[in-house]
């Protein structure tokens, strides 16, 4: 595994042609997009790693898995009377889809669907209180303490919210959003800006390859049915409308964000991460996703054949 | 496994509620609702069956799985230049898409990526020709030389074919279908009208669970990368706008027709097919859906957990 | 022409068939739906009036034909790259259009274009001075300083507004508005609010009907070629998705809002008000477009025959 | 009049920017663009013209105007059950609209609603005697038996047809078209392709300008309401996605066709026909529509003034 990993990284290294660097959230647009790291971390707990896994990035739209874990603990299948769970066929910020289906998002991980599920776990409680809360959980899945958010980035994604402003306005208009708009967004916002590594992302994906145990204990996080219904949801939305290619070239469940990292998942196997801050054009890295590609295919790990 | 399909089988004759017959193709609208039909086989050769799954049925829709296997050894990927691999967010035969995306469907299994994979095959030839190859392509990996077309189902669908006729015509006016519209329609609906029953299916749908490899034989029928990426389409788009809720609930690859069957890949452990004509709201079998998520539940099929 | 006012009116209260008061706005609701009020001032300068004609409404989306007219002299043609000329074809609370066309509004009519327009007058003025000079124009060509803003509907507007918040947030994402958005949406809520009644409504329309002189004076509000375009635009775009049946049945320019008023321009003729709180299915009085129809039976005032 | 007409003339001819002649429909792309033609016939029957007004070009488009004429003659108000009457808001072709709205096309002078409009005329008869009847039609309002169909722009145009095609079948798979497609789209390919010059367009339109009535005679065309009534369907959708534009611009009712002629409406007033084969970018003639900016600008003629 070391061997593949170390090979990857050599053949990202020499890639030139490295996508584009997010540019619509400040704080992200100075990230230097010559970086590349990997973290595998297998189902019995072996780590091994590549390239800047232990640098830190912002994990953006990953941080979706996590809230949605929490808002099925919360409140179950009831989550789904206000939000989909469908692919969207459309950009992560569209709004055609919600004016067509009454402010419904059509899925968790599209922007409108994870502000959905933010107010979800939010529970009448304040912004800071439910940071905290997701903070925490966060650190108890990745094992990992010292995770936490990075302000200046969440500050930064304030400024420019305006689209994510208009979709919080607009499932409020269909009574979809309990709390305050603004305070919806200011978690929303905070959640996204999460700082974690290569190392500490891949831990935190673990309960998703063990059927949602715990790696470091006998704790179960979910039950095994939640966990494969979570793997499924990042198999067909993970990726916005990049989610066909992504299923088609890697094979695996996983999501991405604009920060540059993607948490991908072999049920059973292993949870990887990897991060390279430059973007395709639906918005997905563009290393990290060729590095899954040659991953998979060295290992064999697609779901879709044995 | 032989108990667990007698449960099923038993469970499903005694639901009440099993969904609405297909009513635009007369001669499907006439098929008795009170049947249901699964057929297991395992990756190891075994047969296993219950219910009426010697009953022949018109596989309609799951015929492009085949189309697209046949399509992409004849020109391989070229077929993406006018075919996409994205789920499409609308019901099976919308146009909408179609406009903003200047003629090209979203993927291969919504109606306009079907009429656009058979163009594709054809190749200059007549339509007699290209259905004697389609169905000789059944014929070979379903191991049964008497499949084959029910042209009564073919004839009605023809009649009441101005949807598709529309589809076909917009991709034309695009440059985007080869073949003379009425024969590329003509060899649609005839393919669609295929009459298999769940055994037959079932074994046709081998070589996507043996990683490309013939049942029956040492022969490959298509590359253990190729049985994937059409295992992940058939996850993706497979039922229609129902997919991601298949994915979420079954966690099997699949892909449904409007005559009520579904085949179903649980790579490397089995090929599945089951039929009951009801149909849900979105034009999948209902029956068929529950039968195989309770197989999924009792197996542990799910392709994403271990 | 009073002979012909007082049949409308009479018909008018015998009409049991009033359409729906608008619910979503808590103030208008509860307005007594049994009221009609008629004004026409004719080019002359002669008034006529029927009905509850002196009873203060909240004139809605009227008020964007005045901001319009403001802002065309305020910074002229400049407005065009914001705000589009066309009819839009979909709701006046649509946002799907907006995405389509960059954040552009179709017309000046839909809320969107209405918002646009507020933010091109304000020019880096607050809101409280914004209004005030709107209150001051409409009092201007109204002839009547009595003319005032119903604080209480102004209220009940910014508590309701998530979807005119959704639309101006989304148009801030594109860059096309300059305000903070609660500042520009503050100002648009009230000057929605203003109260008028057919009397002060008619002569308010007076400056359309003559080819944009004053009616009390020789002073010009605005040159001939922008009053007849004001027409146009009120023709095409004044009554959202009904703007075509409004030609079709009436046959002259006019502008309703969903507090049941409807301004309408006789060019040459008249300046018309009419008045009541029931809307049809897409939001324009109902009563008021029977009127109106009717009255343009009689005086054969419709600008498409003569 | 005469002097105006002239100078127009003279400005078109020095007119370097003239659009672009329509290209899809072969027979149309090979016109020279460097020709323009005006007619104006007063409501007092003086003709007055300049530049190739006597040329012979495709009218295209503009034979919708006769048609719908011919239609609510025919079933009247029942027309309406299948067509709308509000601006489309998208292209003349699109097809997005039909899908949202049950194949019902919104206006009777998109591709798909004209095709509405033939299919209603045609009742029960074969496209050659429908042929027979809109042509008759047209010479008798025009006063000239010498107008007919140029067969090899017909040809040209059924070749390149599967866009209408699709927008015909559309409609049929909702049962709004009861004729045969292939005969529906053979009518309305060869009414389209009528020839005529601008003198006959003129004359063809006069009975628009006198409120319904016959320009040489007694006679009555259609009651004075219903030619208002067309006059406003022109002014709302008489230019596709550019009717508002047109109505600001030239403030008269116009129906445009691609082969680059316009005929406007200055109700009591005059018809007028201009052509001039290069459009502009959503399909109206370029120079078309300056002239006749030009003209509404020297005679006040305007129905938004007075």
């Amino acid at each position: 595994m070391q061997k593949i990993l170390d090979d990857i990284n050599e053949l990202m290294a020499a890639n030139t042609d490295r996508g584009k660097v997010a540019d619509y959230i400040p704080q992200l647009a100075c990230v230097d997009s010559n970086q590349f790291g990997i973290t595998v971390v297998l189902a019995d707990g072996q780590v091994f790693s590549a390239g800047s896994s232990a640098q830190l990035f912002s994990i953006q739209s990953i941080s979706k898995v996590f809230t949605l874990t929490m808002a099925l603990g919360k409140i179950g299948d009831a989550l789904w009377s206000n939000v989909g769970r469908e692919p969207s066929g459309d950009a992560f910020n569209s709004i055609v889809q919600l004016e067509h289906e009454h402010g419904k998002p059509r899925n968790p991980f599209i922007n409108a669907g994870a502000i959905a599920v933010v107010d979800a776990i939010m529970m009448g409680h304040q912004p800071k209180e439910t940071l905290a809360e997701i903070v925490q959980f966060v650190r108890y899945i990745a094992n990992d303490s010292s995770i936490s958010i990075d302000d200046k980035v969440a500050r930064s994604e304030v400024e420019t919210g305006h689209r994510n402003a208009s979709l919080a306005h607009f499932m409020a208009s269909f009574g979809r959003i309990k709390h305050l708009v603004d305070c919806v967004l200011g978690t929303y916002y905070h959640h996204c800006s999460i700082a974690m590594n290569c190392e500490q992302l891949a831990q935190a994906g673990m309960f998703l390859a063990l059927d949602g145990m715990h790696q470091n204990s006998t704790n179960r996080v979910v039950s095994a049915q939640r966990a494969r219904r979570i793997n499924s949801l990042m198999l067909m939305c993970g990726h916005y409308d990049g989610s066909g290619e992504f299923a088609y070239r890697v094979g695996l469940p996983g999501k991405s964000g604009v920060g540059g990292g993607i948490l991908a998942i072999a049920p059973g196997k292993a949870s990887i991460a990897v991060w390279s801050p430059g973007l395709d054009s639906v918005g997905n890295s563009k290393l990290g996703t060729e590095a899954l590609e040659i991953l998979v295919q060295q290992t064999g790990w697609s779901i879709f054949g044995h």
